[in-house]
């Protein structure tokens, strides 16, 4: 009851809160076990879509994208890019949402959230074994997705996905990547096979190696890892303040 | 007396026809005798800035951008780069708008216009000698500018060129670049310049000359420069269909 009050007064009022027409969308990616996934939400009575939501009338779109992150993640200060806007004139969710309202019993004509969205696409990268996954109130799940292995999605939450990994693969020439996706301590080989499941292809183990290092981001620490069969590889970390520095400024890696 | 009613109708009515809070911005990048420049607007009574307009209800954005090029340049079918989302919260003409409308005497209350904007940055490769600099209604001029000697700008116009820079120097690692600057058919050394021009640094020119030829993108020509006082060089044009195919998949250059 508390709740078809909420959603009424988001649908009647929300305008009032948010801009109309722009919303945020974020591809969220964690890295585990060797594989890519992306964070998906799914709809009550609905499908998977990204993780999205509004943009307060006096709050920058990439607050607002960081905002919502935590609401779905419970992290802070994530790596957060802007890529790209996606503004096709077909884009709106009226039909979803008007199906949703039907299920659940609500009857509202007509609403902000029935008119024409341009959405501004964000990725994230973030710590998976950090991240605490937390449905929003208009969802029953947010769930991991390998992105070998995505569902269907809404709208074009599909294309988005899409550009926004060739976007990733993009940035991994100019900025450092990593930080938020790997343990603190990590082998050369670690780093390498995170590179390559994002770029989707076998890079050459001492060309990375030489080019890695040649970056000055990496601090290699006096501890090799353990219980490794051959050569124990040494661990390495970040050199924090040298890697905000290529982030801030880029580099060329590749 | 005409313009009069067409304005206060822009002001009092623009918001039937156009979307609220979005608009579309683009840095017009020309390049000319060694120069890299830019086409700026200057308001009557105003500063300059960026060229600009808003996104019909049913329209998307690039095909906005594309519109207003069209009617700046003269010009279709222009090279156009999403690149960024501008959207700080006090983003808003208001000032500039009623400002404008007090010097011209017309008095307006209230306006979608004075409401705060996000803007879609795009940036634009034009062909110089083929562009009509046309000013808009609200204009009374429309210039080139050298990007070392650019004029005060209106709101954060300044940091939207500086953007679209930095993305135009990214993008070269990826995408081609030159179809839209430079003449038909080019020298090696005119390319090259035309590179070191959009990075502001000097490139190894054995180096350009292999990494450009191995892109695939180049189709030489029997033909040499006349009146050259030394070696002349030969020319070059562009492989249009492989260019686009690069266009679309990317390559990398250095």
């Amino acid at each position: 009851m508390e709740f078809d009050k909420e959603l009424k007064a988001h649908f009647l009022k929300g305008h009032d809160k948010y801009l109309r027409h722009v919303s945020v969308d974020s591809v969220i990616f964690g890295f585990h076990e060797n594989d890519l996934k992306v964070l998906l939400l799914k709809a009550k009575y609905g499908a998977w879509s990204l993780s999205g939501g509004f943009i307060l009338k006096d709050e920058h779109s990439d607050v607002a994208a960081h905002r919502v992150l935590k609401e779905r993640t419970g992290l802070e200060k994530i790596f957060l890019q802007q890529f790209n806007v996606f503004s096709h004139p077909a884009r709106s969710t009226k039909e979803l949402n008007q199906q949703f309202l039907k299920n659940i019993g609500v009857k509202i004509d007509k609403s902000w959230m029935f008119e024409r969205f341009i959405t501004i696409g964000y990725y994230a990268l973030v710590d998976f074994t950090k991240v605490n996954p937390t449905p929003d109130k208009l969802s029953e799940a947010c769930e991991w997705f390998s992105i070998d292995d995505l569902p269907e999605m809404i709208l074009d939450h599909r294309f988005i996905f899409e550009e926004a990994l060739r976007a990733l693969r993009m940035q991994l020439n100019f900025h450092p990547v990593g930080y938020n996706l790997l343990a603190t301590k990590f082998t050369m080989p670690e780093l390498q096979k995170l590179y390559e499941t994002i770029l989707g292809k076998k890079l050459d183990r001492r060309n990375f190696q030489r080019k890695m290092i040649a970056t000055g981001i990496l601090k290699k620490l006096e501890e090799t890892k353990k219980g490794v069969a051959h050569k124990a590889p040494f661990y390495y970390k970040f050199d924090l303040p040298k890697y905000k520095k290529a982030l801030k400024a880029g580099m060329e890696l590749f």
